[in-house]
């Protein structure tokens, strides 16, 4: 276990670092609340100046422009730039267009990457991964009712999807449908990948889903799709008909330690800012709420659990670096789950140190208590990484 | 310990508990989300039908117009009406103005409860209560900037506050303000109450406070205030100058009743929306959530935690009724914790069942979510309340 | 919902709290880490005194020689007798006579009565309670090896059982056996109990197991017991062939308010113990333990937790009393992992808050922290419960 | 952060691992519960065979006989040998005695080394630690009542002491006393370190503590002693007079890299001991116990939670290796009740998977549930180290 970066790398963060705090974090009042359609334009000039210095695609190998940076490193960039709900996006790293490139390198055809790969990497597209269904539960995704059938050389494709992550304003989506309708077809094997532009006729974004009160316009929406007889060349398969599971898992896992590790980004983000508030708010004169012990058990559990969830992570992502992905299962599993609760738990006592303000729009804690409940729930809830994590030790025990 | 209402009682709760789930749950969706301005004409005729048929200020005695209800009848009354967030307003019971009309009641003269108190129990206006500065911890406020002035026959106050419930659109405002500004004044009585209408010159609502995404205007409002030279007649004065703490302590007693069971009706509403739910998903073919060890432990431990907070509240409430306010000191502060520690469980636990459906709001639960977090910390937060509790007991001991 | 007692109840309950302090606790010392062979001579006189002034067999019936109390009397009784581990015995209400008794009572035949029942009652004897097998699960007792087969009038019974409580000295044994082991016999009416006198021949006590360093001799202790070719007439069968689960079941209900309400009583007493304690340790000249935020947070958790606690056992007990065993289902298993964890939440902070001093046996808290940890799992262990509970409620969701 | 160890000391953990597994578990039944006195003739061969195969002292220099490993090292070695009770023990790496030897080396003069700590290296003699006492609370262990008074070139001691680890049987015992008897001396410097062969008159040994229901004889005792006109040469000091406290600091922080890995030893015991017995106990037949959700979480927590603790221990252990103790103090408090917490879920959750079973001394986890409740306690309670590391952390934002 050897998680310490190279020198250069350690500059990278520095600098890194510095731009958030200097550059980035004293615009966000600025664009909070703000509609997509007038944020997007605020941040463009920024993501030019990060691609024209390089800072650009931290997860990509650097044949395809990225930076080339190993699974931990990665990690370690997320960390300073998940401090800030726009630091993914400024460097073009953000969900769920790094994931669908991921799989689009190692899976699409040299026409697909032309065609979709390309401007995504270039930052002039966004894209959406569509798989999720509202009649089933995302804890088992080989249930599916979305219906892929070949017609000549096309897919016609019929189904409902919501949790369509940033399909307002994407180029394309990729769609996850069953293309095996054979009562008998194995559960695993039956879905494949399809890649839809968006523009296609019967492509319906019914709405942008309000989740915590955010209505969900843009990049931060969850759309709810209709597919009605959707038409798309058979071309269009991403990796092989009857492989969408095996893409699908392949892409969750290294996608796992960037979103832990950005959650740790947000962890630093709030453990400063109650540190801040508590070492100067006085309850009395002369007496400050850092003073209290409650509030020292909160600080102290805190960069405890961080710590903990963060040598987790790079743990795993070492493990992926140097083992391979199938290796890291397990801990892939553990540090979902942990490092979720982890992030709930630091956001809860950064807010409850800040009293009412906490709850005000004016810190960013309230606005990570709506959006990051979610990190126990998407990409498997806590519940179905245990599952999983203990089904793979117990195996060890038959 | 005798909670069983009477039989009258019991007809009552069965139809405000049908009323609540045949007439008002069905209108949540329709007036999810609108501004104030929009909702209230559209309660106003609904209130007007409760208020005709004696369905109005449970919590006020008979002669003033109300129900005469006992504290335990009243509180479980807000269980019921609790299970809407529209429930307490439709019945006029809903905070700041139930308190405000409570030390009105005890408080005023005459010329006071003819001009601020009649139109308040009539329900045609609002009022706020504004007593919470942003300079100094709400968890002991004793330490305060606001300060009025005698000058003449009138008060000249000057502070800045916020989370002034309701404060946009209210008639008037209930004013804490230091009137003894000597240095050796006593902490405890040197502040009083002032009765501020809302259009007195100098009173400048700076904004509605966005909380937890929310603008906050109208009822749901927590505005921050500037008072400039605000000039209102000495008599404005609620209760005797100097009185301003042990009137504000006088409101908090009954009031942490009404917020926990109103709490136990969002506790019922989301373990209701959490069983229906698992009940009948389908995690695979004839498998449903709810036969999952991990959801059926969500239900069980919600269930027990339910059941425990509202014996406890009820326990409490009968004290007082019993006993008086004074007695039921250290019942009061316990309740106040375990409620609102039980509330944000349950509320969590129903949001993870539902999964990416709990995110969403087509459920009332993110809502709850987002913002009964607050039940945590106002009212006194919950390490003000152990920290009463506490020492309360250890006197005993002494 | 009326838990008030009696004003003559009060009166017994006062007398009996004094009785405990003065009495009971001091000798606590005296009697603590001896064998049990020389503490029931101490008791004796104690019993006697204690049967002569009618204070005995609380649970049981008057015509049968008991006190005759509702549930919800008992369930008080027992939060007082809790207070101290002899409080049971002294009114002779301990587990698992007090169980036994009720179903011999209940089911027994007046041969059965007279023999078994009478000594009982009379304090003369003990019994034991043999259902658990080491090589099954005990979360699900209807998987059982131990058999009972006819041979002419007798039964004769072979098996292997453990957590047999207070074999040790113990008249008879209540033994459950398969009695019918046709291969396709329903699984819950296929078992029997029978009533053992513990010199039959091929009763072998092998050992009494040690249990959390405890060596387990006599009424405390847990034996292993193997039937080798038991025989005992079948007029020794107890309530019908084929009963044993429901009677089982029957047991249990009633058993569960005394268990928890013995709990409250060690819950009050480690509560009483921490209170003192803190109340006068000083860390510094002047500034007492009690005075810190983190022990103050667990005397109001604590204390709330114990309210909370206390209220859903006597809801519970009411229920029975006034609705029956069979209506009051879901709360018996709610109470039972509810009361098992906050038992082992409050001896656990009140441990805590006495520092090394809480590790040693000159406080009961140690002793209470061993032996208590068994309230999680016996009689149903939580997670039993909590699936019970929810199966229950989501019937309703059907 | 690089903690992989060296080729030759991987080599090492796998045999010492081995040797675990194969030499002293098998052991430990026969061990069990006999008295110290019987317990170390036993091991004395095989602590003869550990010394002359070089496994000896893994914490000490190689220039006193020790095996001369880093922190990091000893951590990972603590971990194997921390999964038997006698593992420590058997290199010679036990408390007290290691941290004796630690300032012995550190303080010591050439005369106390020769007379004092030779023998302990040896492995001939044991020591103690004896400073906590019963009228002061130990999470502030500057407030003291135990006096050495200067006489000509004496000391003469005079004090009552408890706590006093492994004091029955031991050579000599540090003793904490104040020198500086001055009404304003300073609190941190008033107190030395003082020498005391157990053998020196007015030395009394008041009794062995009773803790947890072990009778605390021999090594694994805590002793309560009073020390009544002792007296030693001045010679004894060790360290400076003045220096007490200072010392005792030093002593701490590698020790607890050394308990906290210990600790991580037990851990992974009692998962190891949970996940086989729940993959192979059938609840029914077909459905083993690790099949069930609630099993499934402990499993999958407790995983998470013993790696989380590992790699902050090892971090912590490596900042000392390279930065110096100074530099890791906060992550040294961090890790001490992080851990200490960690071990108390991972034997309850062990103990709870194994039902009444767990509660046996038939299996280690019963006995690790008593002993290492302390661990929340000894060498700074859970809420000292909470307090200090937030207070280190708060220093920043000041």
């Amino acid at each position: 276990m050897n998680f310490t970066p190279s020198t250069e790398m350690q500059e990278f963060l520095r600098q890194l670092n510095k731009y958030i705090d200097k550059e980035v974090i004293p615009r966000e009042q600025e664009l909070k609340g703000l509609p997509w359609r007038e944020v997007a334009p605020k941040l463009a000039p920024m993501r030019q100046e990060n691609k024209d210095r390089g800072w650009w695609l931290p997860q990509i190998e650097k044949e395809h422009g990225g930076m080339g940076l190993s699974v931990v490193e990665h990690g370690l960039v997320c960390a300073e730039i998940g401090r800030t709900p726009f630091g993914m996006y400024l460097l073009n790293a953000q969900a769920p267009d790094a994931g669908n490139m991921e799989i689009l390198i190692q899976h699409g055809t040299e026409a697909q990457k032309q065609r979709f790969l390309e401007p995504l990497l270039a930052g002039e597209t966004r894209s959406s991964f569509s798989m999720t269904e509202p009649e089933h539960a995302g804890s088992n995704p080989v249930y599916m009712s979305t219906k892929a059938v070949k017609d000549g050389d096309e897919w016609v494709i019929n189904g409902h999807k919501w949790f369509s992550s940033a399909a307002d304003g994407a180029a394309f989506l990729i769609v996850m449908a069953v293309t095996d309708t054979s009562p008998d077809a194995n559960l695993h094997s039956r879905a494949s990948m399809i890649l839809v532009p968006s523009d296609t006729d019967g492509v319906k974004l019914e709405r942008n889903i309000s989740v915590m009160g955010h209505a969900g316009d843009g990049y931060g929406g969850h759309a709810e799709i209709y597919y009605d007889d959707v038409r798309v060349p058979v071309s269009n398969t991403l990796g092989g008909v009857g492989h969408g599971f095996t893409i699908a898992q392949d892409r969750l896992g290294p996608g796992r330690i960037h979103h832990c590790m950005r959650w740790m980004g947000i962890c630093e983000r709030c453990f400063d800012i109650m540190c801040k508030h508590v070492a100067s708010r006085e309850l009395a004169p002369g007496r400050t709420l850092g003073s209290r012990q409650f509030v020292q058990g909160w600080i102290a559990e805190s960069r405890a659990e961080i710590n903990a969830a963060r040598l987790m992570v790079l743990d795993a992502a070492w493990k992926i670096d140097t083992l391979g992905k199938a290796q890291a299962r397990t801990e892939i599993s553990l540090i979902k789950f942990f490092c979720a609760n982890v992030l709930n738990n630091v956001i809860d006592r950064a807010l409850q140190s800040l009293g009412a303000a906490g709850m005000t729009d004016d810190f960013p804690i309230s606005g990570y208590y709506r959006s990051e409940r979610a990190a126990r729930i998407y990409d498997g809830a806590d519940e179905v990484h245990k599952i999983s994590a203990a089904k793979q030790i117990l195996k060890q025990y038959l």
